[in-house]
């Protein structure tokens, strides 16, 4: 380590491309000119507002967000929105449909249950979340106010595979671990969510892309922080914006157009996690825990034949440079967090050395 | 401007200390041997756990908090903390008291309406917030769960020099634009927060003090990130926090140590403000805003004969490389915002402009 940069699996945060760091470090005592630090600007000044509305108009044109949709960068991460979902949906008929297929797909559904009446569409926790439940297992409310899921399970490694058909009740979903990592129909949700500190930029920035006729309908006790209505009305910027995320998200995204946006980055990602699948599928040590199917192009997890194996290889992992690929302590075995900005050379080497593991152990 | 820095008046977010913003460029792509960004790490790993603990630790011993307090590193802006304090503290008696002597004190009066029975304890609107009441004016109730008030009203430029006497009624206090620039007994306090972007870090982390004992009492449909106790509870990581700017405060930290800590910064703060206060006071073109005794160390305002006046001396100023000096849109005339890290020689050297400037025109 020392003066070398780790390959870092983390599960999130977790990498940014190297690029994206050096250019903040260019320009972080003075941004082209400005005589000042991003961090230090007014979000009322010109200089940040075109960074603001430069990072928005790329985001929008990447994930091809339709028009009647509007792109909040928000703060208080994943979890604030498990209570701004339903604060802001469930009025229309105080009832919603939940898909539990891990962790926090859980705590989203224990949280709406304060705000009205919930049901549990799918649940997975029948085999310990290991796969993701089929369109015809959904129980569906025609009645619900919205249908939640969660797109990637990063602690069980499971990813859904398919839009959900619910039909004219709308789509919410938490994208926090594979959000642009993938072409996505933007105009079958509702409702789309997602921390940053994963695929896109630093921890602190949450981004909602919400269905504008949607908003607008919260129940009374709404914190006006936690109203959608109010954010769409006031850009964004209510009060101040967590700028130096958005400034960092705006390079992250120059980055992924570079990649040829989230069409190439589908074709990226899905061979950096076919690489990581079919080395541990031919090795003698190494499981994947999640079925075929239902397998995350985000997040691998894997164990060994023994818990005493698993921390070998984590150990000697760690050693050689790959970082944080220990698994969820409520799960164990271990993780390999492959997001966008993990470089290809860096799952290639990750490859290279379960190989070499599973012929030394 | 180009290459120079500019000293930057900005209301907030506002100046960060050279020194400080260089360190984290130089450390960007790898902290202290890390092999990675502060904006990679896991929240959970030892490395981001040991500048959580030195940052939180170092906040604790400048800002002299009791041990029955609780310091939370936050998400949302002190607007999201104009709902959570109602949410977390009314339930005590349903009633609160709250004193408006600004724009946002008056933003969060508005928000705990939804939340209990709210008495206005005091007003300074009659002489459009050029005040602050003193002891005597506060009307208080003796069953209040709280009584609310905002330390320091960037947009008028006033400043309670005074903490009220409420007997047995907890103090709540929002410190957002005088945070850590001067001593404060926080055994006087239920809660103090604060948005960290005008003297403590960048845009994107508030802090909250909260005095233990009053956590644990939440309004039923509290969203979940919005309760003190589960914040206290998980030490501020419910969730993942604001991390990079979590490591930015600590810098800033570090530096404020140098400075002498709250009672060296007093001091600076309180001297860069008499300057400009005599600077104008002996001016022929400027007359300040707020009244002696109520005048703000932290955001001096003032205007000149005219609006005309007003405007070309914005445009000179900014000219001479002295930016965001005009006042706030509601009000007019100019506001120099001199928080923490705004040099002393920034202070002079606009001192200097505005002798000039009244000397010339």
């Amino acid at each position: 380590m020392g003066t070398q940069r780790v390959y870092n699996f983390s599960a999130g945060p977790s990498m940014l491309p190297l690029e994206v760091l050096e250019r903040a470090g260019a320009e972080i005592t003075n941004y082209q000119g400005s005589g000042m630090s991003v961090m230090e600007m007014s979000h009322r000044s010109k200089v940040f507002q075109k960074i603001f509305d430069g990072t928005k108009a790329n985001f929008i044109r990447l994930f091809h967000v339709p028009d009647n949709y509007k792109v909040l960068f928000l703060q208080g991460g994943a979890s604030s929105q498990f209570s701004m979902v339903p604060l802001n949906l469930i009025g229309r008929t105080g009832k919603a449909d939940y898909a539990v297929t891990g962790n926090f797909a859980n705590v989203a559904y224990q949280e709406a249950k304060k705000y009205g009446e919930i049901s549990l569409a799918a649940d997975s926790g029948d085999k310990n979340h290991t796969y993701i439940p089929q369109q015809g297992q959904l129980k569906l409310d025609p009645q619900a106010s919205y249908f939640y899921y969660c797109a990637n399970n990063t602690i069980y490694g499971t990813e859904w595979q398919y839009v959900p058909d619910t039909g004219n009740v709308p789509l919410v979903c938490d994208m926090s671990s594979n959000f642009l990592s993938r072409p996505v129909d933007v105009s079958k949700y509702g409702v789309i969510f997602g921390g940053a500190q994963k695929n896109l930029a630093p921890a602190g920035l949450t981004i909602a892309i919400v269905r504008e006729d949607l908003a607008g309908r919260e129940l009374p006790y709404t914190p006006l922080m936690m109203s959608y209505k109010t954010m769409i009305d006031k850009d964004s910027m209510y009060n101040t914006p967590p700028c130096w995320c958005i400034y960092m998200l705006g390079l992250v995204l120059e980055w992924l157009d570079d990649q040829g946006g989230v069409e190439g980055m589908e074709k990226i990602k899905h061979s950096k996690a076919q690489l990581l699948y079919s080395v541990l599928d031919d090795s003698r040590l190494f499981t994947c825990a999640a079925e075929k199917g239902s397998r995350s192009d985000m997040n691998v997890t894997f164990r060994s034949v023994s818990e005493e194996m698993d921390a070998k290889f984590v150990k000697e992992a760690a050693e050689a440079g790959f970082t944080n690929l220990k698994g969820h302590r409520s799960v164990g075995g271990m993780r390999a967090s492959i997001y966008n900005a993990m470089p290809v050379e860096g799952v290639e080497k990750l490859a290279d050395f379960i190989r070499a593991f599973d012929k030394a152990n």
